[in-house]
């Protein structure tokens, strides 16, 4: 089987699909749903919309690939070529009016993740990754191509992280072993930070208990710009689970032995 | 004496002579200095040259007014006007890449602040207080007049905090009441939050030990557009410290109660 790969004019088409139903609905209020009932996991309409737009592109121009997504569930989740989507990740920051949420699609081909993108379409920064490099697309500018900083330290290190309050007992205490030994530690950001680590900005993003579509679109990000991205056991992220991404093996080693210390 | 305002043409070439500084230096890296030696408070070139333009700009049109900025300090701080200038805000969030760092630029007549803005140049987003009301310019768009959100109960409400690791001591104790009561807290955004409840896009804006330019330009943003800022002891807040904003008079004083519970 040979891997062949959607150019990045498809995903940045897909982008575009998706904004087209979530940037018109950006701070509008009223478009909230709570999926779960309990606590506070706000799902919007624009959330719903996008992930169908994103669906239809897929099985329009790639039929025989799979899907797998937040809002609609998977459909041929055993084929070599799977799609994962996140319409919105960053709900909270969604419906706060904050742009650091953003639309994730990821490629995966045989279980790995080989292209995806994060899109966040109020600031218009199109992160992507298409098997060659990772690039920002922003405006009319040409791609620019990104490269993750090379930074070995914890001790100097920019982390981010969405917050503390999301790790819970031991996984609360290696993240505070971790954040300790930082420089400087940010929260807020969900899948922003991960794209700030691939574009070079900072230098760790960290976050507990990830669903696959939270991550799948962020590893080719990271990965291709010069990163490691992995679960705190050092294991493949495409599965999700405690995922720690850096922007060198040098400073993912150091943060992965902090961790588990 | 009468209490004159500059326009809103005026306030938004500040706004544009600081982004002119700011904007080409974000995502720039190595214009970080130290400015306290210990701990981590950068200043960029960009705080430095921004502050500069702007105070040439009051010192040609409003020679008769002081000014307090946080690079060059003040002069004329005794007269009636005063402006007051933060030319970064949210310094950390600048030097890692996140769009929510702003200009800010008030200005008090006779210890009042009266007119103020915050500008965030990468989202193209100047929220402004001209003595009229409270606006949005966004690129060639008309302005939007904003409104705050009119929620009562904390129990409904968004908060906002750049890190609860701020507070200390009593104020961190009542900080955590004030979170445990609200719907949502949102860390990491300095004055951007402050901008979203002048929007109507959150409900509660909260920091401890505010410097007077950390808030003397959100204090109109918020007033005008119908909410309340005060310090956590009702008092005004230009002095800065402990500073509390909120969408509605209700709101703002469930707050305080939960605050000195």
């Amino acid at each position: 089987m040979t891997m062949t790969l959607p150019d990045r004019a498809f995903l940045e088409q897909l982008a575009r699909a998706a904004a087209a139903e979530t940037l018109p609905r950006f701070r509008m209020a009223g478009a909230v749903a709570n999926k779960l009932g309990e606590g506070f996991d706000p799902v919007t309409e624009a959330d719903r919309a996008a992930e169908a737009a994103i669906r239809a592109l897929i099985g329009a121009h790639h039929p025989d690939h799979g899907i797998i997504g937040e809002e609609y569930g998977s459909e041929g989740e055993d084929r070599s070529h799977v799609w994962v989507i996140d319409p919105i990740d960053g709900t909270r920051a969604y419906i706060s009016g904050l742009p650091v949420w953003g639309t994730l699609v990821g490629l995966t081909v045989d279980g790995v993740a080989r292209s995806g993108f994060m899109h966040q379409p109020f600031t218009d920064e199109l992160f992507v990754a298409d098997g060659s490099g990772t690039f920002l697309l922003r405006g009319g500018a040409d791609p620019q191509a990104l490269e993750t900083r090379k930074g070995k330290s914890p001790g100097d290190a920019t982390l981010f992280t969405t917050t503390p309050a999301l790790y819970e007992g031991a996984g609360r205490e290696a993240y505070d072993r971790l954040e300790a030994a930082v420089r400087l530690p940010r929260y807020g950001c969900d899948c922003y930070g991960f794209a700030m680590v691939a574009a070079g900005h900072a230098d760790i993003a960290i976050e507990p208990g990830l669903a696959p579509y939270d991550i799948c679109a962020l590893i080719p990000l990271i990965e291709q710009a010069g990163g490691v991205v992995t679960r705190w056991d050092g294991g493949r992220a495409e599965q999700g689970g405690d995922v720690i991404a850096a922007g060198s093996a040098e400073l993912h080693e150091a943060a992965l032995e902090l961790l588990d210390a």
